[in-house]
């Protein structure tokens, strides 16, 4: 039995695809969150300068999607066939796409005037374009998951996705895409992943400079 | 046996991994290369707005990197192991990162000043960071690649992604990486892949606006 010990910040961001993975497997992992000072100390000895880390008996991966493909790998969530894990993959790095456009206005754009246009931008345009491609997939897949018929890791990764969203950018973004929304709740319902995010019940709201808190983008 | 048809513009970019793959494997595949109207009349029809796509027997993967994976998964490229396989799409998805701050200044900053400011930062801090973390690596790991004891994926990737550096960003950016520069030539004297890029012998340096080519930046 391998231990694991996955490092990363006090937040969701890169690393809680990871952690409800492990929740889901029912396998047991140190969940390291670094405060700011313990990151300085520690950057230096990471592979790539960055975080998430996961610590498989002390050997380390880096990458956020690297350690979340590989518990999926362990944990059998990658589908039923190569395909399924090529499609896995595909729907990972396309909404990835999104959420660089995402990080932009969130976390690099300082200047607020340039920071409301690259959400405008975001919340008319980029959004709607990748979740009307999600939709139509979950909609042709049928069943509840975006791939196959059975659970995946992307089905994880994307419904922490769309709660990013929800908390970020729009409370009612999925309000247009009713197969998305019943998803989300159908991933979220699964008991363990519903038992840890009602226990976490952090939100990204927190994250967010408190004057953007109250932007509300809805019509 | 599948069919396959991979399309892109006529350039080596997210597509050469893919190709450099099929031929390392002796598959055949049907190598669509899209002039700009071309591109214009297809971009429609693909599943994210975006190319290379792989057509399987006429299922659509997008993704470049979902591809390459899918393609190292099919022709027994991923190492001997889970881990092996985690560790080549670490080393992937890191050396990506590096592509996205190389992408800033080749294609998408349009004010010379400002684009002269991102490649000096690139040649100067980011790309020798990434470097020596990769020399570390390879070093480590001994023999002629990167992860394990056999060719992977990886190493077909992150040759490319090198060779692209010393096109495009400083011909000698290898010279004090003595590994880096030793493993792509040995990825690349494989008779098969040595005969493939003989015969394609388009450089990078073509696609880059005149002025650029002679930017010189050794000492």
């Amino acid at each position: 039995m391998s231990t694991y010990k996955l490092t990363y910040f006090d937040m969701r961001g890169r690393a809680e695809c990871s952690r409800l993975l492990f929740t889901y497997a029912g396998v047991g992992f140190e969940d390291v969150r670094l405060t700011g000072d313990q990151w300085g100390a520690l950057k230096p000895s990471t592979p790539w300068g960055q975080v998430p880390i996961l610590e498989v008996d002390g050997e380390v991966l880096a990458q956020s999607n690297t350690i979340a493909r590989f518990l999926g790998r362990k944990f059998q969530l990658c589908g039923e066939s190569d395909w399924e894990a090529a499609k896995c993959d595909e729907y990972v790095d396309a909404t990835n796409d999104l959420f660089e456009q995402w990080a932009k206005f969130v976390f690099f754009e300082q200047d607020p005037v340039k920071k409301a246009a690259l959400r405008e931008t975001f919340v008319t345009t980029l959004a709607p374009k990748c979740l009307e491609v999600l939709e139509a997939i979950k909609q042709k897949n049928g069943g509840d998951f975006l791939v196959g018929k059975v659970l995946t890791w992307a089905d994880i990764n994307i419904a922490d996705k769309l709660q990013i969203l929800e908390d970020t950018v729009k409370a009612d973004i999925l309000r247009d895409y009713p197969g998305l929304a019943k998803f989300k709740a159908v991933v979220f319902a699964v008991p363990k992943l519903k038992e840890y995010i009602e226990k976490t019940a952090y939100s990204y709201k927190a994250m967010m400079p408190e004057a953007e808190r109250h932007i509300d983008y809805s019509e």
